[in-house]
């Protein structure tokens, strides 16, 4: 499981758009707060492999592909704490 | 915009995974209460169009191609309404 402290210091750039409470700064991004941890790794990992394209994939494959496997797990954990 | 209330009776098949309630029967699933429709209408479009794989595109894929814009603006103005 991931370490939501650590989390948070990483989530920089997602907050342009997610914002740093999990709620987003537009209506075309999703809401992170409360979302489930497990589901949100997912989605982080589909869109680093490549997998999930559409909607804003575009932009999220390059800033998944930045990232390890433990800065998943973390950030999935800091977003999943708030709310 | 949809409407929520012919959205709820559009749902038995969503709810198995994301509740009727829009809280995640599991945690591999996506809770959806309160997500910005705007998003959960493009999530569901990119599954319905092949584009989005990955994490549970296999089971979303299917279940997308059999609604309508109308059905997906519906249920999606639904589960935003939502908590």
């Amino acid at each position: 499981a991931g370490d939501a402290a650590a989390g948070e210091a990483k989530i920089a750039v997602c907050a342009a758009c997610h914002g740093t409470d999990g709620m987003a700064t537009a209506p075309i991004y999703p809401n992170l707060a409360g979302q489930s941890a497990t589901y949100l790794e997912s989605s982080l990992k589909a869109y680093r492999a490549g997998e999930r394209g559409g909607g804003m994939s575009a932009m999220m494959t390059p800033q998944a592909q930045s990232l390890s496997d433990e800065d998943i797990a973390d950030i999935a954990a800091y977003y999943s704490s708030l709310e």
